[in-house]
């Protein structure tokens, strides 16, 4: 139920180093149905050519022991987020992953309004 | 790495059935230091005391097994968000997990405006 999404950012950490808000994110939980059946590869795939778009700002990735994925990628804007959706590549990966690889899984849109956090040093 | 969160809704999925948008998302991204030092049996109080408050919606948890670890909780209002970080219990969690359990954590407060999803049988 693990596969190998790079979420690590240049910084080396798994935590997107995104902007002062607002900004959005796209949070995607799934569980996933039984076997790899190329699904990894895939993933793998679709973060890097999420990164190749514009208004990409980061992606963080994690998946539990109890099957529940879960992906927030952040963007500049809700034409960002339009335009990744419906990229070909990946609206080819998304109805595979309706079909194939995932058993339940939900979308939510949200617009980051306030962030803040605690890194080593700061 | 994982820690005993349960995650899982009434409905037996660990995908919050939250209502139409609008709504709130906390969403915690964290990386942990070694050890559990009592950390698990925090993040299960705490799952369980959040689930009390009011304007609580659900929350969905993973961590992977490269330590990344995503929680989001869901929240009627912004002051259902502000009561809970302000909740004694939970913010005294806080201090202890800035001291002793991550070592580098971020949180992004948004408002969901849409959401979709796939679900068995739907």
């Amino acid at each position: 139920m693990t596969e190998p999404i790079d979420s690590a950012h240049s910084s080396g950490s798994p935590i997107a180093p995104t902007p002062e808000p607002p900004y959005y994110a796209v949070i995607f939980t799934s569980t996933r149905s039984d076997g790899d059946r190329g699904y990894g590869q895939m993933a793998s795939r679709m973060v890097q050519l999420a990164r190749e778009q514009p208004g990409f700002l980061g992606v963080e990735s994690a998946r539990g022991s109890d099957g529940l994925g879960i992906t927030v990628s952040y963007w500049q804007s809700e034409e960002a987020i339009a335009r990744w959706k419906a990229h070909v590549d990946h609206a080819q990966a998304q109805a595979l992953g309706k079909r194939t690889w995932y058993t339940e899984y939900h979308v939510r849109v949200a617009k980051v309004e306030r962030a803040y956090g605690h890194s080593p040093g700061v």
